[in-house]
């Protein structure tokens, strides 16, 4: 069953009801300011950091689900109705959601009168603009008051939900004219406000909560919307808003546009004042002035479609299959992009309250977005690097607001610094900008305590090389990427962390996961070495890496596929002699990426297994058999019901990398349908299964053992889209950036087709026709560039050369 | 204006509206099971502690306002309304909620059905009894269907109100028969359960909150509801709630009851299942036993007003002014428990998951809990000292589920120490029980390092002692009583703490209230060490105090006022020379009651100025004028608008300081002019303006300089009710406890008129007759006790006497 459609020329994802199974949300925002919103106008907008800069309030698990937001309420002769239908609920005679690359747009109509409601972000622009369209349908004409509705966050989100001590005192604002300034705690130490506006005159305001929604009221139907009346009330304390009530006439036929905008400004330390307790507003009115008119604001929204096109164009397929070219060319990339901005900060799963970017998480994410904004990935890496500690170890997380790590949560997830090499190596693959490994980047944030980037990979390198254990496999630490495998903790009181409590390391516990990490990521720290002159490093990383190769055929084969680990008293983790969670997806799904046991026939015994024991109609489980009991030795991921999460869910991170693993033994079809069964586009049929959005994945499905098998859970900020771009562009479709260029190396099903594929890399336009007779998986028989064949299938670089035309055939 | 009135002989509030200015609510439990109760149904319930082991969920700062609660729905011929009128917010016919001690009843009608609730925690188990009677008062049958509705918590409150990406996935129940099990997290590492039951066969039930409610519905009006049918769903993750359907019909007359009950149950951990994953259920089935009929839960309820009763009955006043007596034998002593059993940690203003109890609010709100259940606040005093470190100091807050220090808050407040001081003093006069200064008391809860109690006092005093600034007066440290108050800090960035950013002491910020405590309670410290055998020690505390007290003389007299502090550079805090905050009260008040400056004519100056510069009609406020902006070196104080909280806010905790003060001097009609403002009792009438529950003190009301002056904030939890009560038990009705007995000393104003007391006290009872000419302010002509006149004013203990007949003339 579907909520809506697909609409490719436009880019969009058409919602036709209301009622989707959960709130279905969108990303407004590129750079700082940002804002979610769901189908029904749902959602909240922060500056930065969703913790610490949140502009407006947010309830999450609330019901009615979803149910603050930047409201619009139309009272038209007493029928009290929102563009998006929330929070009054009432059902509009038409409705549709069109989400958008950044916008998100509301077309619904109730007794002949229209409502057009576009949201967006302007690129370069710290606020959300909102375009309100009333047009009258009818013959007659119609007197309408319109009210506007956000509800101010009083910034720190953690304490705007906990301090009611202090916050019901401190709410302040300032009216003028049809702006509406929030002020709260600029008295003491902010220097910034957030403001909410409209490019016409009010008749009234409303800045207290209880005043405009009266004492005791949900949002539904606002007290002074039902009276068409706001009270010009000043919040002082308690709960400050910002309504604003335009009383309006429409003639039949007629239509007004109204300019919305929520805005955050900064003013300097030194300079916060207009007058005694009165903010300085030269920044909100110069913001003001730039889209304070319909065309202004049109010619901004232009804008962030230019530069979402310009974006996209970076990759673009044509192919046979709608799906593929409608993932890979709109849906993927813009999931990279918002899970880049985002980490797992803030989603409609994710509070924005906790967990920051993580150091792993943000590694990942990079891997799906370096080709898109190069400038921006590299300034990542360095505030990624810079949070590494001394000995190669880092912070699992830091905040993206201060960029400092997270004492919380700590360090001693052992895969963590080798996901910097991972980062970097694509970075430089896409780029081939080598100046980046120069770069001065401190250790823990500290200043004094810079070393070339380079160093800090390096170190990374080391520190698992280091830490071996028995089998002389890497220890795990608290977890690996597994973050639920805890086999350093043995938790059995409630409220401790299952990662932190108990000691970081152990000198015992190993990962067979990390071990197939360093085979991957080894082999491209040895390439950088080589590339920049670290001859012996190179030697020595090879020599390494060729260890732990070794290392995991001794200690990590099962029989039929990889072991996951070894637990604190060296039992085996993941294997047949389990009594359950015999086979993990981890160790197969990127031993074989590394291509360890491909030559001894491991690697393909291994994904055989795979598909034997832990596929599904709805994708590949993490494990089986689920636990069904707590496991002191393992930890948190026997703390699930079978099914669900790291317990035996389908973890759709590493579904892309049996894909993946697939497609480096050549097995096209079965690569596909790995990449097939999660594909949002694929499932949108059973949207009333799988639930969360059917543009973009989520974090989860419940696995065969829950009794909501097919269900999906946090959407949006998950690994699994970068993963997936990786697997789908460069794996299934081949584009494979390389250290000297670009290589072509498609992997696909026998009858997919042929496509052609255009791609920008390192400032040149590349046009790439992909033959494939029926029949083949992989292989590439011959490629020409300009008309010329070439030896091999990697594009050579030519300096200043502007575009390629490549034709592969495969065969 | 009022919502309600009192009801003095059932010893209830009764509120005639749901529509109170804020949700008026009650507490429920006595011991380990507490619940929230408002006066529409809104609350929540846990166990011992509100983070820990929160059992239902509840959203604070929600829309409408206190949304969640135990309910239950009426669905009578498609009308559905609410016992308590939420939360479907149906208009009743007749609605009534009354709050008594303990409990909190309902009684309403719709269309000539009535409705009875009756909401309570038994004395001595771990649940809280809802009894529901319907009854047909129509002269046709009718067939009603009768729903209830909790919904759990996932037990830790901060984890289920952020960590989404666990606890969607976790959420598990068991049903059997009527009985709905919340084991959620109870397969891994803990062994408790929560259970929701009724004592009669349910037609149907529901445990998933979307099923019960209709996906994207609020709980208004549940789908199950209006279909009348719930669907036997169990919860897999998401959201578990408990709703039983019980269908019934009710001929013309007839009525029935229901006892739902809510429960906690532990098991061992080593005895935790009955089967694999099917929890263990004996101890649950044993309590549902014991309450399992309208008669048992009737006599339950019995036994806890039997309870109230003879607590209450520990101190009786019969005067010609009802405020008086009932506020001293009803509400007061009652809020003195409910802050005893809470401090700071679970109101509809205290989240419940951040402050745990604390160290000085857990001594000051044993002030007036003491004579109520001495061996309660006995096991507190140890569990308090328990949590001190070995310099004297000690952990500002600890949780009261582990007892432990919290460290996020940790120490630095350095008027912590003394208040165990207080708390001790108060338990002696109370009890003679010295053997609890012999009590092995541990420092920091670290086994092996106890140490006998009154070592902890002798740390506590010289920790004080030693630790004086350039003036000789006590260093502040983070700050003393006045949390706000921030010498040592200068927070510029936003987030910071204000209280534990930068140096937790300075070696120079001063306080001159430190110095009144220490007074006040280094002249307690001498008589214990007297009383103990330590005469040295009081020989060298003497001197201290002397030493103190002149140094307050010397450095902490204004000219018109004490002087509040000296800031980190020595600047006068609370001084004529200061540009705003000239004057506070905290000096002025606790330098009287330690009768600093009483010979020299320096404390009527001060409190003649505090009714100058400080008092309004609302009460007395912390200072004058409101600091306009924020001062580095003050800190928060000067953080919140004029008028609020700290800055210039009515904070009711120190007005009783004030009317203390007073009965120091003997003015008593000043003294009773200070109680009066402030008292609930006397202020029902402005509850339009109060806005919170007119039956008990609130933290905060606001004072001149806002705009919402005499609006009271953050009601129940405050150290106020204790301070009232030792003011106006002790000091006003003049019932003080000494170290060798009861002595009688009233300070009233000139026409109040004669009064008895009944006062239990050390085992024996006191009836004592007071009689007052007119005119008289203060002073005891003579006494008798039991009929033959005695010297001074204070009863002689005769051992083994069990009551006291007390007349006292004053004059």
């Amino acid at each position: 069953m579907k909520f809506g459609h697909f609409d490719d020329k436009a880019k969009e994802y058409v919602i036709t009801t209301p009622h989707t199974p959960q709130p279905w949300i969108n990303y407004l925002g590129s750079n700082d300011f940002f804002s979610l919103i769901s189908n029904t106008c749902g959602g909240y907008s922060f500056y930065k950091d969703a913790k610490l800069l949140r502009i407006t309030r947010y309830r999450y698990n609330n019901i009615p689900v979803d149910s603050n937001g930047k409201y619009y309420y139309i009272n038209d002769d007493g029928v009290i109705w929102n563009p998006g239908t929330m929070p009054s609920g009432t059902e509009t005679d038409t409705y549709e959601c069109r989400h958008g690359l950044g916008y998100s747009r509301f077309h619904s109509s109730k007794n002949n009168l229209e409502a057009d409601l576009l949201a967006f972000v302007p690129v370069d622009a710290a606020c959300e603009i909102n375009c309100l369209t009333l047009k009258n349908n009818s013959d007659v004409a119609k007197n309408v008051s319109l009210f506007s509705y956000v509800e101010f966050c009083l910034w720190n989100a953690v304490d705007d939900s906990t301090n009611f001590q202090r916050n019901l005192s401190i709410g302040e604002v300032e009216v003028h004219g049809s702006t509406i300034y929030h002020k709260t705690e600029y008295r003491e130490r902010r220097r910034h406000y957030s403001f909410f506006t409209v490019n016409a005159p009010v008749q009234n305001f409303d800045t207290s909560r209880d005043e405009f929604l009266g004492a005791g009221n949900g949002n539904a139907f606002p007290e002074a919307v039902r009276r068409k009346k706001c009270s010009n009330s000043i919040a002082s304390g308690w709960y400050p808003i910002a309504a604003h009530q335009i009383d309006l006439t429409l003639a039949p036929g007629e239509e007004k546009t109204f300019v919305f905008m929520l805005g955050y400004c900064e003013n300097p330390a030194d300079n916060k004042w207009e007058a005694p307790n009165v903010i300085r507003k030269a920044p909100a009115k110069a913001l003001i002035e730039r889209f304070d008119t319909a065309e202004k604001a049109m010619a901004a929204f232009a804008e962030l479609k230019t530069y979402w096109e310009t974006l996209l164009a970076r990759f673009a397929v044509t192919s046979s299959n709608e799906h593929v070219d409608r993932m890979a060319n709109i849906w993927n990339q813009y999931q990279c992009m918002v899970t880049f901005n985002m980490s797992r900060s803030a989603s409609y799963y994710e509070s924005g309250t906790g967990r920051g970017m993580g150091f792993r998480d943000s590694c990942q994410d990079l891997l799906g977005f370096v080709h898109l904004i190069p400038e921006r990935a590299r300034e990542r890496i360095i505030d990624i690097a810079s949070t590494q500690f001394p000995d190669g170890s880092a912070y699992h997380q830091y905040q993206p607001l201060t960029k400092q790590g997270n004492l919380d949560v700590g360090s001693g997830f052992n895969d963590d610094p080798l996901w910097l090499i991972a980062a970097v190596s694509a970075y430089l693959k896409e780029t081939g900008d080598y100046g980046i490994l120069d770069e001065p980047v401190p250790f823990d944030c500290k200043k004094g305590s810079e070393v070339p980037l380079f160093e800090h990979l390096n170190k990374s390198f080391h520190y698992t090389a280091t830490h071996l254990g028995p089998h002389k496999l890497p220890l795990i630490g608290r977890a690996d990427w597994n973050d639920c495998l805890n086999l350093n903790c043995f938790s059995s009181e409630p409220g401790e962390s299952f990662q932190t409590t108990g000691p970081s390391e152990g000198p015992v516990a190993e990962s067979v996961f990390i071990a197939a990490m360093f085979v991957q990521y080894g082999k491209e720290f040895k390439e950088i070495c080589l590339r920049t002159g670290h001859e012996d490093l190179a030697k020595e990383a090879e020599s390494a890496v060729a260890d732990m190769y070794q290392a995991v055929l001794d200690a990590g084969w099962d029989g039929e596929w990889f072991l996951r680990a070894y637990d604190s008293q060296s039992a085996k983790v993941g294997s047949k002699e389990c009594e359950e969670g015999k086979i993990y997806i981890e160790p197969q799904g990127f031993c074989v990426m590394a291509e360890i046991g491909k030559e001894e026939g491991l690697a393909e015994k291994a994904l055989d297994s795979v598909h034997k024991h832990l596929e599904t109609k709805y994708g590949i489980m993490i494990l089986q058999p689920a636990y069904t009991r707590y496991h002191l030795e393992l930890g948190e991921i026997s703390s699930y019901p079978p099914g669900y999460k790291e317990n035996a869910g389908i973890f759709c991170h590493n579904n892309p990398w049996i894909s993946i693993a697939e497609a480096v033994l050549g097995r096209g079809d079965l690569a596909f349908d790995v990449y097939r069964k999660i594909c949002p586009s694929y499932i949108e049929e059973i949207s009333d299964v799988h639930r969360t959005e059917p543009y973009i994945y989520s974090q989860m499905v419940a696995g065969a053992d829950a009794a909501r098998f097919g269900e999906a859970k946090n959407s949006w900020l998950t690994g699994t889209a970068a993963w997936t771009f990786v697997n789908l562009s460069q794996a299934l479709l081949g584009i494979q950036p390389e250290y000297d260029g670009l290589a072509v190396n498609p992997c696909l099903p026998k009858n997919f087709g042929g496509l052609k594929i255009k791609r920008r890399y390192r400032d040149a336009e590349y046009y790439i026709d992909i033959r494939k007779p029926d029949g083949v998986e992989k292989g590439v028989a011959w490629m020409e560039v300009d008309g010329k064949k070439i030896a091999g299938n990697q594009i050579p670089l030519i300096p200043g050369k502007k575009e390629y035309h490549v034709t592969v055939q495969m065969g």
